[in-house]
């Protein structure tokens, strides 16, 4: 998608063969710089300090450095030995392990001298995989954001978004995001209010960044304010994205998203989750009872950073000191409040019946 | 209520029977310190720049600007003066205009020798009823927090609250914190959860405040995190404030308290909302078509305060530039929602028949 006019993947190879490139998240949204990966310690390092996030790109990144290690040294012995290293580098990804363990078994049954081409083409692939899937979530969502269009001719479809669930957080697209920037390509006007989405500020941050790269128009809001905005009708339907999907429809996704998912019910407005078929956990039925949720650092809560007026990153403390916090990652919104789910293979119901029929193989071999 | 151990209102006059001093709350929480008010011209200053805030504290400093006014020149051209100059501070604040009106329409009536005399006795008499107010309303609220004690022996009760309804945004006591504040004291073991109430983070800044100075166990949470807390029973009731009541019981407050409101809906938890009998608007039954909602700088999205390393106070940028935010103050919660409305008189249903039963005089008049 594009940056300053300019369109970008996340993660992308060099010319030259061997070096890797993605765009330094951990500085956006108040500088856009990439950066250069040319070793294995580079790939470590861009993924264990969230250089690069977001599920999807995590794996790909990982991929590119087991690519980078194999180019180095083609061993059974040095393949293993980066793989431990990149999967340490952010241990609970589960795309990062997907990805690692995919290209390992590939690399480990060719002959060590054809490892390193194989390799950048396996990281590629992973790669591209993604891209066709949040392509095909986007033209998916795009068609339901057109019938929203059609019902209000003349003025914009309002679209509530809660973090980032973007193309910054795949390698092009993105999950939520991806019918956004269908539509808008397509010619739909379109509007999207954006939760800035505390601790972390995701949305006010990454998903604002994205918007303006892609010219959309959009309104940054504090987590508090869409219940307002959904009870006078600002906000057509809501679309997030999901970490998590048990097989009865309830989804996983950042902290507040049920809250908004309560509001978009009581007044009406349809409320839709864009998922991979990936982050779909066929063993799980009850979300709030089955799914863990991550708890984190406090210091996401008591402190923020931003840019200061000499333009510096500064972090600074919001709470006084002696109060402590809690710090709970993600929340569980039940299927009865999920209008659908936007697949790759296309929209169903947030049921079981629904993911069964759009992914009836996945369904059997759980 | 304490800070460091010591009692204090937040505003009170000196013993020299002139000066009146305030807490600056505009450097709370990093910073306590007290401001001296020693002329009309600082008690404009102090309602102006934001030093106090919250309706019924904004009334009485009003209150006593105007005593020290008269205290310089009792005649009628200059209390008329004083008035226009302080009604300006704050051109909205209700209260302020309330207890402005009252004080003029007393001096005015009196020999202009008596009025220095009659401004202060009028002004700690104003700042006495609102001491009055809210502790009745933390007595009638202290018993509910003692019923849900009773039914969870050995545990403390665990209360979610919204944004700053607390003694600092009074003269003692609070409104929504008065209950807690009550209820501690009588020897309940409680533990609040916190939000921290974006973008001003009353909450994460005074109501944290607050709490530490009264030693109650408490925990700072961003305001995406109440749905999840009270989906696994971390929550037994939620208490919030009401800046605005209509006489069907639907209650205007800082925005997201619907949104907290659906959450304990959703998940069975009680949810109280304590308000003195003075924010009861009885023109009004439809709060959400009826109430006006203001809408604030941007900047308050945008941007956000705290305290650096080096302890100076710091403002920065958390948006990217380009993009623009909206800033919403305050939500509708609808009576449905509400369990109970907390009042000086006794706790009600909230409903018409609710608000009727305990002012049948107010309801009458109106």
């Amino acid at each position: 998608m594009k940056i300053n006019g300019r369109g970008y993947r996340t993660i992308w190879p060099d010319a030259n063969g061997r070096t890797v490139h993605v765009i330094d998240q951990s500085q956006l949204p108040h500088a856009f710089v990439t950066r250069r990966i040319d070793s294995l310690d580079d790939a470590v390092a861009v993924i264990s300090d969230m250089v690069v996030r977001g599920a999807p790109l995590i794996g790909v990144a990982g991929a590119y450095g087991l690519a980078l290690a194999a180019a180095d040294d083609p061993s059974d012995a040095a393949i293993d030995a980066a793989y431990a290293k990149l999967f340490k580098a952010r241990p609970t990804a589960v795309n990062l392990r997907w990805a690692l363990d995919r290209l390992r078994h590939c690399l480990l049954a060719a002959p060590p001298a054809e490892r390193r081409a194989l390799a950048y083409a396996q990281a590629a692939r992973i790669a591209d995989e993604d891209v066709t899937c949040c392509e095909a979530i986007g033209e998916h969502g795009a068609a339901l954001i057109a019938e929203a269009a059609a019902k209000n001719p003349g003025r914009p479809v309002n679209i509530l978004t809660h973090c980032n669930a973007g193309w910054l957080a795949t390698v092009d697209w993105g999950t939520a995001l991806a019918p956004i920037y269908k539509a808008a390509r397509a010619g739909v006007a379109v509007h999207v209010f954006v939760d800035e989405t505390r601790p972390r500020n995701q949305g006010a941050s990454l998903t604002a960044f994205e918007l303006l790269g892609e010219a959309i128009s959009h309104t940054v809001i504090v987590d508090n304010a869409g219940g307002h905005l959904m009870q006078h009708g600002f906000v057509d339907l809501c679309i997030v994205g999901s970490d998590r999907t048990t097989r009865s429809g309830d989804v996983c996704n950042k902290i507040g998203t049920y809250l908004k998912a309560l509001a978009a019910h009581d007044n009406g407005v349809p409320f839709y989750v864009a998922l991979p078929s990936s982050t779909i956990d066929w063993r799980l039925r009850d979300g709030v009872r089955e799914i863990p949720i991550e708890e984190r650092d406090q210091r996401e809560v008591t402190h923020i950073s931003g840019r200061a007026a000499d333009g510096s990153l500064v972090n600074v403390q919001l709470t006084p000191h002696g109060s402590s916090a809690r710090n709970f990652g993600f929340d569980v919104t039940p299927s009865r409040l999920v209008s659908g789910l936007i697949t790759e293979r296309g929209v169903c119901d947030a049921s079981e019946s629904g993911l069964r029929g759009l992914f009836p193989e996945l369904a059997r071999a759980a």
